[in-house]
């Protein structure tokens, strides 16, 4: 994948969405990624740093490799991790596909949002599993947005979701890979996979999810594919304000809003 | 509802598919309905009895009135209870709607896959509050067809799942009714409620939920709408019967299967 083919752009706002979702998600993605003190993880596609932090946060005793393809994001992850205080994650500008690094240099790969943003994903798996050592591990975190459904729901929010998982597939992505992490990994030879779905439940009750993930996370992402679904033809102006105004309806007091992210691990 | 509108029917293959059902998901929806001894717990539209056995063995404490609208489903449900050796449960032939009890009489209220099968769930929730005595709770299990999807999953698969919700839509039903649950119990009246999904996650590390689920539970509930599907119009043979077999594709060794439950609760 090159910039311009990462389906939510570099934009601030982008970046600010990213920030939220990470900060929002972090505990039910990433409570239970712990490395014993000593371990060597590589994080291919670090981004801009987001669940960065947290890697570093949570093992402060591990040694972490970030690399990303943009130069630019791996510039705005090294600010946040620094601002962060953290002094165990390096950055590296690099290609998942053409990885600089020895065999078998790594105890865990760790893979988040990356893989629903690739054309060859199986491919990918395989060249991570390279740079992993025998009985290492990896983590592979993924959304699916065709898990994602509300009350009350329409026709056209429904369409608005397909527009993002569309524009993915223009892109080359899968934003339905949640659900394929299994047979992905088992197919490049990760034995003992186990996946484990994390739903996110939002009512009325839970209003930090509200803002946090239905308003700030979810629809946000939705609306950022706007000005290209309706370049490509996907959908209509009228349709999709309609389908952005029923999203944020599905937000409102009697509302209810679901999206289940998955988290799969493996050991080569 | 009457007993004509009830969509999965009244089949022996249906009888064996409940207790299934009931069986596998019983931890994952029973495991934290818990009463404390000498409460007394109205059970509404119990059917074969297939959840009261749980929540009968579980709370051996309480003391349990099982309702439904079926004669016929009563006779099995009270054999399979006594089979059990449960003697802290009574049967009564009785519509939700028109409770033969006073008011205020129970400290529970327990509701699993009823709500669904109503065309009128909120008047449902009202006339079992009635019977609820103040500060007295109430539960309900509800699954969500929409919930469902799989790897791979086709546009027939998909096909064949709505065909199911639009059958069950035509007798009057919601099967889509388990993201309704916060604001149908909060419309009613109902404090502190509180949603928990619990989600039914399948791959071919799980070979228990591979029959017991996706088999021998969903797949097995669609294929029971078939002739009512068909005959409605609403798909054709030939359609169906690849949406069939797309369903069991599903359940292959690379495949994966979602569905989620929701259980609320809440508070008179």
């Amino acid at each position: 994948m090159n910039e311009s083919g990462y389906v939510h752009g570099y934009t601030s706002r982008e970046c600010h969405r990213l920030t939220e979702q990470a900060n929002i998600l972090s505990e039910l993605l990433h409570h239970d990624t712990m490395f014993a003190p000593g371990t060597l993880v590589l994080e291919c596609g670090c981004g801009t740093g987001a669940q960065t932090v947290f890697l570093a946060s949570r093992n402060p005793g591990a040694r972490i490799v970030s690399v990303d393809v943009s130069a630019a994001s791996l510039e705005q992850a090294r600010g946040r991790v620094a601002a962060a205080g953290h002094r165990n994650v390096e950055f590296l500008e690099a290609d998942i596909f053409e990885l600089p690094f020895p065999d078998a240099l790594f105890d865990h790969v760790f893979l988040c949002f990356v893989l629903e943003h690739l054309s060859q994903p199986a491919a990918a798996l395989t060249a991570v599993k390279r740079v992993l050592r025998q009985d290492g591990t990896i983590t592979a975190i993924e959304g699916d947005h065709g898990s994602w459904y509300s009350y009350p729901q329409t026709p056209e929010s429904s369409r608005a979701v397909q527009c993002l998982i569309d524009v993915q597939a223009r892109l080359g992505g899968d934003s339905l890979i949640g659900r394929r992490l299994y047979p992905l990994l088992a197919a490049a030879g990760f034995r003992d996979v186990q996946v484990s779905p994390r739903m996110v439940y939002v009512d009325h009750s839970r209003p930090e999810l509200v803002e946090g993930f239905s308003r700030n996370t979810f629809i946000a992402m939705v609306e950022g594919v706007r000005d290209q679904a309706i370049s490509l033809g996907l959908i209509g102006q009228p349709a999709w304000d309609k389908g952005i105004a029923d999203l944020y309806r599905a937000t409102e007091s009697d509302g209810t809003f679901c999206y289940t992210f998955f988290k799969a691990t493996g050991t080569r």
